[in-house]
């Protein structure tokens, strides 16, 4: 007999309820689903049409989406439908949001980085010149509805110091859209020193300092070691002062390869909820994933509706 | 009001008692101990040598020592006490291990890199010529005796690919040493695509490939996102065939960045305890550090008396 692998919480959170309640009040934004045609993502469009957090945009082949619609037994006659070859989901998606047609764009049954070249260039018309993209996890942890947003741990592979602190003012303006508008941040490295040896160490000193002036209404700090980021009795060990230590909001992440396993670690070792969206686009962009479960998949269509509402 | 901070698990998982009962049927190894002269080491050691685990070899400045001994109410008459000062306490603990007086040894009060750069080069005589050393967390999480060996996440900080096999081996070496033949090992990146854009990726597909020959008796796969090194759902979801996949018994960080973090989330998030050593010198070296409790010491003991005893 195989025991169970210790080091995988036994369920999951649900989807905040805070979170949902402030997402239900508002409109259902209109989501465009992009290759809306398969099971999973048809499944997550309905979840989150039942749960008024959507007005489904469906965008594919329009008998794939008929046919899987038939398969779930759910009625989309009501529902707007785009026909749309696989290559071009994903553009017709970006002229329905520039047209403000769409208020919020979901992935469907595609490669994310299809999705994305679909969505990201210039030519699309989603993105001002200049203007960075960025991931933000919600991440709650069960019986607390106090998120920890993290950054980014889903887009940006390499990001650069700019990219960085792109995604950290994302993240202070999705705490601020969502009623914190005080938000703390530790720039995640593996040490509280400046060391030349890890870059990430100095690149953090730089955006903290930058961020006193860009994101006055912020608390950033770093480099911090993840101890002292969610420690106030591990900083106090270490003599480290902080206002942040033990009452972070954010995290920023050096770079995926810690953010994605760190936002792995925390929804499959501490059983936590993680929505989110990347942010920087006219609209929100849900990408989802297939090992997600259902409580992230609400969690974030909570999220695109508020951040839809607050644009 | 402040309300704890939500993802700080409520308290500390103890040292695993198999663990520490497999130590203790072994004699007391010799603990050089670098630096003695603080209260912290001093306890620390005290509470190994009350648990069967330490033979302590005191070594730092001999008035400090007493000094400190007596504000304790220790009584360490029959223990070894070498005086030095503070730089070269580090090469007095070499020369120990050298000459086989020694058989571990642990940090004391005294900056990692300084106590390192006394053991590290190969002028300290503990270190056959090409020789890596890396450091190997034993995680185990409150209930079970199972572990997870994380390498490396204290020692190397941008650790080459041939310094990742040496982590490798050591981690593998170390689940052998503690009964464990046939360890399963991931090799962690934030996906299982090998990409050029993620090095680290393609580093992991060399490093999994060059395993099949140097590690025989481990199974290695990699790169695996951390979802599905901890679960067989999340691999059966994305159809990726895998006996690691929620069976693993070592992760192999690509750097100490994500490393670092991975364990303080397993340390503070789940409340796992965290033992380790530094493999590939003469003899274990035990790093302890001022933010460790008390678990996360006594399983690092334990870790070393078994090793110096398997040498």
């Amino acid at each position: 007999m195989t025991l169970p692998f210790p080091f995988l919480a036994p369920e999951n959170a649900p989807c905040p309820t805070g979170l949902l309640a402030k997402a239900q009040a508002l409109p259902a934004p209109k989501v465009a689903l992009v290759n809306a045609g398969s099971l999973n993502p048809l499944q997550g469009i309905r979840e989150a049409v039942e749960l008024g957090l959507a007005d489904p945009i469906l965008i594919g082949d329009i008998d794939k989406i008929k046919r899987t619609a038939d398969d779930i037994g759910w009625d989309i006659s009501a529902y707007r439908i785009e026909d749309a070859p696989h290559e071009t989901a994903a553009g017709r998606a970006a002229d329905l949001a520039r047209s403000g047609e769409a208020d919020s764009i979901m992935k469907g049954q595609i490669h994310t980085s299809t999705f994305l070249k679909g969505l990201l260039p210039s030519a699309a018309g989603l993105r001002e010149k200049g203007t960075r993209c960025g991931h933000v996890f919600y991440i709650t942890r069960a019986g607390s509805e106090r998120p920890l947003f993290l950054t980014d741990a889903a887009l940006n592979v390499n990001p650069s110091v700019a990219t960085r602190k792109a995604c950290l003012s994302h993240a202070v303006r999705l705490a601020e859209i969502l009623g914190n508008p005080h938000a703390k941040a530790g720039i995640l490295s593996p040490t509280e020193d400046t060391i030349p040896s890890i870059p990430n160490t100095v690149e953090a000193a730089e955006i903290a300092a930058w961020a006193k002036d860009a994101l006055p209404n912020a608390t950033v700090q770093g480099p911090m070691a993840l101890d002292l980021i969610f420690s106030a009795a591990a900083a106090e060990a270490k003599n480290y002062a902080s206002e942040v230590s033990g009452d972070a909001d954010i995290m920023l992440a050096p770079n995926i390869t810690s953010g994605n396993a760190l936002f792995k670690m925390m929804v499959l070792g501490m059983g936590c909820c993680a929505g989110g969206l990347v942010m920087g686009l006219k609209v929100p962009i849900l990408l989802t994933s297939r090992s997600q479960q259902a409580p992230a998949r609400i969690c974030s269509a909570a999220l695109g509706a508020i951040v839809a509402a607050a644009a």
